[in-house]
Parts: structure tokens; sequence; C-alpha cells
């Protein structure tokens, strides 16, 4: 993960990542904080847990969460905005956000606005492969997963832009009359040559981050939590909103999920490094079964030499999502390292629970997908 | 109206018309053709008579009329599309649009779509004086008024931008998606200050030239009358409508409304030379009675030299609007001439003309107040 040569560089946009992060730097740059070991006790106090994701630095900074919990303490309850920019099925790498989010709901009774821009690659992509109409029905997909990870009905809103525009497009507005091409220009690396609607996009995606105190006609703290390369969006709509009198929102970051390949970040054009949602055991148990692990080149070697967990995609996938107990994930780190485990055993396992995983979030997501389109939010 | 001295240029956009517009000139750099005699003579063919806005050269201009009129008669009705965006009280030089729509309904039994983008004044000035919430206000005020002016409710549409986004986004972002910040640049003088919502805008007003033809899902002509400083938004739009599969839309333009300076645009910021719809029957007396004739400085002088109709503006009302009949306007234009007609008398007669009028449609746009808001499209 160190990468402090400029000369190997990394890009972290919305809309690319490439290289190799290195998230102190990235943090420095942003200016985004850690999440340290004093917000980590003060989160396990308001909430009687802390989140693993948290405990393993996955969701690793922050903008203002302090301040966040210093409101709910005095009794001024945050809600909680976080979406997806559909582009193709939705794969493991993306959940993250939803885990905290609905962690947030339970154990901070939170609100919860998701918002999934339907036309944000459309716009941005200009050889997308997709139509806006095929954008809008993977949308309605994602959005049945999103529900399928089990947030409150009844304390949650989600809507696709295009829907929900009626909503979004009057706040929009008054971001975007704040906002000059310039901005946008150096944030996004835009040029004579972007399309116009790619230039006003971050304008809907910033309203959801102080509708509910348009809605409320007083102030309501919010609180994001989002993958850092989304965190520019925000760096600019904070200001804004804070202009037009609203709170500015906090921001959790979480880290990118590896690939099956032990690359950096999951991709959803990488098709055999990707677990996508609707993967069927049998493909996750192929993919899997082709991750890379950083063991040793055969069994003999790795008996004796042990492997490097960091590096294993294996268990990179427990610690980010499919072992939450941290002793057994200790024991899985060690039982790779002092060569114990072997491939083919590690790999078979963790399949099985991601296949266990998506089993149980399908079954619901085929609950949700019959009433999505009526649960949505449109106006 | 001649300029063809560049160093006495004049600008007309969107946002900004300045100088002596000569309308020759404009129509060549704008690539408008004008509207010719076989033209007239096609129109009145097929509505059975010619509107005095065309007749009198104030409808002067138009992009593919003869294609419209072409598909009229083979049996292919055109809908008509045009709009205002309110930044106060509508005056008497915002009508021409309105009349001409209204007319086309009447006479081709045209559908009318009305566009009342509320947030496009807002997004435009910098220092605007008018929240987006006032603004909303006036576009409900600027509706009741337009409603009044006699369009059929059952076959007009009338909307907010901010409260038709959930129709008008989706599309926009289709258009949008065509439109470079280099090609807005160029058309509208924008800068890398500019805002992006202004930037983005023009995407919103292009959508009702081919909104008709996404909702019946085949290819409906659409007509745009519009003030001359609107072009630009077409001449962007209409290709990309092409590339989208829609016709294009097809335009006619009219002139600028005088002054009662005798200034070439009535600017609603000019209080004292603009007549509004809502003045009262003093207000428009004590305005028309300080305006600008073009006579002779005593009674004396005028009888035995005459005035020049062409620059007087009480002349020119008659011709815009207050005297459809061709032989009693040459009679006023002639008593003018020949200085047997006086200023004071003069005056008198046209704020008797435009007070009947205006009372009127007062009267009506104050039934139409009360059930505006329920009337405009939204969604």
């Amino acid at each position: 993960m160190e990468n402090n040569d400029p000369a190997k560089g990394f890009t972290v946009t919305p809309w690319e990542v490439k290289g190799d992060v290195d998230y102190d730097r990235l943090s420095r740059e942003f200016g985004i904080k850690k999440i340290d070991n004093e917000l980590e006790e003060r989160i396990k106090e308001e909430a009687g847990e802390l989140h693993f994701l948290i405990r393993r630095g996955i969701f690793f900074g922050h903008r203002e969460l302090g301040w966040i919990l210093d409101q709910y303490a005095k009794g001024n309850k945050f809600y909680v905005y976080t979406g997806i920019a559909p582009s193709g099925p939705m794969h493991i790498g993306h959940l993250a956000p939803f885990i905290m989010a609905r962690w947030l709901q339970e154990r901070f009774g939170a609100e919860v606005l998701i918002q999934i821009p339907d036309e944000e690659k459309f716009l941005q992509k200009k050889k997308l492969g997709a139509t806006l109409e095929e954008l809008h029905e993977m949308a309605y997909d994602n959005a049945a997963y999103i529900m399928a990870m089990g947030f409150d009905p009844k304390n949650t809103r989600i809507f696709l832009d295009t829907e929900y525009a009626g909503t979004l497009y009057k706040q929009a507005v008054r971001i975007a009359k704040h906002v000059t091409f310039s901005m946008v220009k150096d944030a996004y690396g835009m040029g004579n040559d972007s399309n116009i609607g790619w230039i006003f996009y971050t304008s809907m995606q910033a309203v959801p981050a102080f509708l509910r105190s348009v809605e409320e006609g007083k102030n309501i703290p919010c609180l994001i939590p989002l993958g850092v390369d989304q965190d520019v969006h925000f760096r600019i709509a904070r200001d804004v909103i804070e202009k037009l009198g609203y709170y500015k929102p906090a921001v959790i970051h979480n880290k990118f999920m590896p690939g099956l390949n032990g690359q950096q970040k999951m991709s959803a054009s990488d098709h055999l490094n990707t677990i996508y949602l609707k993967d069927t055991p049998e493909e996750v148990r192929k993919k899997v079964g082709r991750a890379f692990t950083g063991q040793q080149a055969t069994a003999e070697l790795q008996r004796k030499h042990g492997g490097n967990p960091d590096i294993c995609a294996v268990c990179q996938y427990y610690k980010f999502f499919f072992e939450p107990d941290d002793r057994l994930l200790e024991g899985i780190f060690k039982s790779e390292r002092d060569g114990t485990l072997l491939a083919g055993e590690h790999k078979r396992d963790l399949a099985e629970k991601i296949n266990a995983y998506l089993g149980g979030l399908n079954r619901e997501k085929g609950r949700w997908e019959g009433r999505i389109r009526d649960f949505t939010s449109k106006g």
C-alpha cells in the first residue's frame, strides 16, 4: 500500500481509480481525517458496539464524524445518505457503504436516504454500451439488492434520479448556482469537451445531503458513508450547502474492496475477478478457485514458508465481509501465515461463506423485485 | 434599424439584447430564413387568414416553416411549444409568442406546450434580487396571465421547470450528453466562471421541442414561436434532437416590441417605459402620456411638417398589437405623418385601447389565479 513516490502516482476520482492507492497520502491530499481510537471509543459508546468495518480500518477516514456524535449525544439525531450509480449488476465491492448505512440505521435509529443516479454513468461515459433506459432498469435491479440488505422500509427512502427529479432538480439548481465550471474542471479534470449534463451532475448528487433539512424547515445533521473515490462531490458540496444555510454533511470513507486477483479495487468490468451479487454458487466457486492468494508455488513450500495474508485476496475477503469475528479472522490469517491452511481448502471455505451470504441476499432480493418499482420515491 | 457598421454592433443572446438590432444581418448571422410572400400565401391557405403579426413582419423569420406546412397539408398535425422565463411581472413585450401560439392553436388545432423555466433567471443572473421561491411565485403569476390569453385548456399544457423536472430532467440528460461546454461557451459567451446550472440549463429548454414525440413513441412535428433572442437555444438543440431520432423543431421568430421611449426592446427593468400587464388604467395613461412619438416640438410645427410613425412608439404599439386592421392602422400612420393627429389625442386613444385590452385580460387572469396551481402539469 506504500506509494509515496510521485512517479508511481495514483488517481482517485468518482469516475476513475488508477494505480496503487496510498490512503494516508490520499487523506492528506483530500483533507480527510483518520477515524482514530478516540472516535472509535465514542462510536462504541453511542452504538453499543463498533462495527468491524470501522474496527478494521476499512472505514478509515471521515469529515466531522465527531460533530455527528456530539449532536447525537445531545439528542439531535442524524440521517444517513448513500447511493450507487448503476452501470451494471452490483458486486461485492459495492456493499460497504450500504452495510454501514444499515448498521447506522439499526444502532442510531437513523433514517436512510439512498440515491440511485441512473443518469450518472450515461453522462460520464462517452461510449457506455448501455442506453438510459437500460441503466434505468439496472437501477431497479440495484435498488432491489440494496433493500434486500435489510434496511427498514419504514425508515428508508430510495429513489432514481430520473424519477425523483421533480424533488431533486429544484434543490440541485440552488447548489449549481454556487459551483462554477472552473471548480468542476479542477476537481474532476473536466475540459471544454465535457458534456453539460456531466458538468451539472454533481449538483444532483449533493441534494440528498441537505434534503431532509429543506423538508423539515430546520437543520438536521447528515452522515454520508461512501467509497473514498466519491469524496470530491462533497468537498465542493459541503461548502455550498453551508452557504445555503444548512449543516455541512459529515462523511465517513471506506477503502476499496480488492479484486480476486489481489488488485486493490474490484472493478465491475473485470468479470473474472469480481463477485457479482447475482453470481450462481458454481460461478462463485470457479472465481474464488482462481483467486490470488499470495501463497507459495507448491503446497510443500507453503507448508514450509507460509503465505502473506495482507496480499491474499481470500484473506482480504474474510477481512472485508465474510468473517466479522476478529478472533476467527486472526485464526484464518495465522493459518495462512504459518502455512497450515492450503489454498484449495482456504478457497472452498470462502466460496461457501460467499454462497451462503448471496443465497440469502438473492432470496430476499427476489421478494423485493415485485415491489421495488412501487417502493422507490417518485415526484 | 440600419446598422451595418460593425463598430456600431449589436448583441442578441437569450440573456442580453444590446444596441440597435439589424434584423436582416441578424438573420444572416443566425441562419434564419425570411418569411416571404410565398410562405405567407401558404399560411393563409391553410389557416384561412394571415395573422397581422406575420403580415406586418413582426414575425419575420423562420426555420423550416415550409416543412411544417407540408406536414400539415399531408394531415400530419404539428404541436406548438413556447414559454417565458419569469423574472418579474409580465409586460406587453412578452406577448407576441403567446398571441401567435394561441392563433396557431385556433387555426391549426395545434396542441400547445408552455414552459415556464422558473430556474433560468435564478441561474443566469449573479445578482437577481429574487430568490428561487419568489421566481416560483412569479411563474404562477405569469402562467395565469398566459392562460388568460385564451388558450384552450383542453389542448394546452403549461408547466414550471422546478415542478415538471420529473418529466423534463430525464429527457434533458439525453440532450446534454451531446452538448459540450465548448458549444455553450461559444453560443452564449459563457466562461470558466459560469455556474454549472446555467451551463446545463439549455438542455431543459430543449425538451418540450421533442417531448410529444417521446410520449407518443412516434415523430410529431413541433413549431416554436419565439423572440429571436431565444433562437440560439434551438440552433444547438435542433441538431441534437435530430441525432436522438426526432424531427428537428421548426421555429418562427418575432422582433422585439419597442419601449415607450422608442428604444428597440421593451425591458422589464425599465419601469417607466414598459407597460406591465398588471398596470392600472391610470398608470397606463401616465406612461403612454410620456411616450416618445417622434412628433415635432410644437403642435404648430407638427401640423405643418407632420411626424414619423416609424420611430413613434405610439404608432408602433398600434402596429404590434392594438390595431389589427391594416386600413385603420394606415389611417393612424397617415394622420401622424401629415400632422393631423396631435400627440395628446394620439396617446389618449392608445391608452384607452391598452386599458380595454388589459381590463379584459386581468378579469380573465383573476379567474385563472385560483386554479392555475392545479392546472399546471406536475411530475
